[in-house]
């Protein structure tokens, strides 16, 4: 069955330059979808015209006067940029002409654009943030990552069965195992909030497999793990920052050893020769 | 000025097998250091009978004839074991016998015995678990790690002041820098707990600089950076998790991979006849 979907195209740190080429090689590799630029239409058509593409059948344009800056307060840009690209991108799929919306722009003006024009599912009180991140093994399915600071245990189990649904449907992980993100395993360990939604989630049709710590996020114990905002934020911005600092050591190793770097430059000279001695 | 510090030797994972000799060194290292080695006095003497060392008057013995293990409640380590090596130890700080003790057993026992038998600092609430973690350029002593899931603002505002005098005493940091770990940098970001002891952390003589987040950790943003026990214990089994993760991959590249499979055998001989060539 074909699917629509609506693209911001001039939000985000590079606007049309990214996301044009971005939805043409999306139309080129899927050929079941249908996409919507939405942005300033001139603007769009001249970036269009420097690509040569077979798919162009497949992609309409949407024009949206204003455009919602990375530094806008999440409630400005919902009450004064009614016509961005972003609220017109949601827009389209509120009217049904889209069945999904993508943008890379502000975060917060995003979350608050999409909740006003599109509501929550019933049974479900708070969008979250989720994204999936790599383990050993596979994925691990986090939320939220920042748009709840503080969150009740029920919405911490509204959380899990948001991510679970998204695990089964994006990454097709059957029964999706659930963890609540905690400082411990034993079940007295916790705060009052991530007890209390264990019980919920241990009630629950879900496949809860009980707290996880933070070193579970990448072991792949869980393929959902849920948390609330904060926290999920710091994890995420923490991992960036390990990550950040052990490349950054390697790359001060490789230039500070001699050894390592004499081996870099003779490496592969070397090894020819070797390859053509044998 | 000569300082006595009491080590309770039975505790751990690995008990006197590690802490005697570890306790040895420091003498052979440090000549105005004085120990109280606290324990089994027959397994400890015993334990000390392997070794030979000049030092060994500067080493005493207390015998205390139980041990918390790392599966002990709390609770039921400072009720039922009273003549436990972590009780002994924090007695002997407790009647001036020694100025500090040092432990490596069960955390959570070691926080309730010493918050029971020294007490807190006037003016401070709760103890606060505290780590140095490396960074680009040297060290972020974080904390909470997990002593505290809820933290009132003037809780927080009592870990920056004990973890800049820390940073001080143990780093010779002059005026450590604070930052308050929150998921955004400006002042309208973050949860009322965080908000609020940053107004308290903005009045007072320490050196603050804002809020950080989690990525700051690694990089050095601040000496010392300030969260609840649940975010800090999340930020650093998560930081294990990536780095645990990251050796892993690095490792299973050189063993999948013909090329740094070969130079990795090659190296050493091949990096050897080029020298005798050259």
């Amino acid at each position: 069955m074909p699917i629509t979907v609506a693209l911001d195209a001039m939000s985000g740190d590079h606007g049309p330059t990214t996301v044009v080429p971005a939805a043409l090689r999306v139309l080129a590799n899927l050929s079941d979808v249908r996409l919507v630029l939405v942005g300033d239409e001139s603007h769009l058509r001249a970036t269009l015209s420097k690509y040569s593409s077979h798919d162009m059948e497949r992609l309409d344009i949407q024009h949206a006067s204003e455009s919602v800056e990375m530094d806008d307060l999440p409630s400005q840009a919902l009450r004064r940029k009614k016509d961005s690209s972003m609220r017109v991108a949601c827009d389209l799929v509120q009217n049904g002409t889209a069945g999904a919306c993508v943008s890379a722009g502000n975060t917060g003006a995003l979350m608050a654009i999409a909740r006003f024009v599109l509501k929550t599912l019933p049974g479900i009180d708070r969008p979250a943030i989720i994204s999936a991140l790599p383990t050993m093994t596979g994925y691990t399915h986090l939320l939220d990552l920042g748009a709840n600071v503080d969150c009740t245990p029920r919405q911490l189990f509204e959380f899990a069965v948001m991510g679970a649904v998204l695990a089964q449907a994006v990454h097709n992980t059957r029964y999706p195992t659930v963890g609540l993100l905690n400082i411990g395993e034993e079940e007295i360990k916790g705060n009052e909030d991530v007890k209390e939604a264990a019980k919920l989630l241990a009630g629950s049709n879900l496949n809860y497999i009980g707290f996880v710590e933070g070193d579970d996020i990448y072991a792949g114990t869980a393929d959902v793990i849920v948390c609330n905002g904060f926290v999920g934020n710091v994890a995420l911005k923490t991992s960036e920052g390990v990550a950040k600092m052990i490349s950054h050591f390697i790359r001060a190793e490789f230039k500070r050893n001699a050894l390592t770097k004499i081996l870099g430059v003779v490496a592969m000279p070397v090894l020819a020769a070797l390859r053509t001695r044998i």
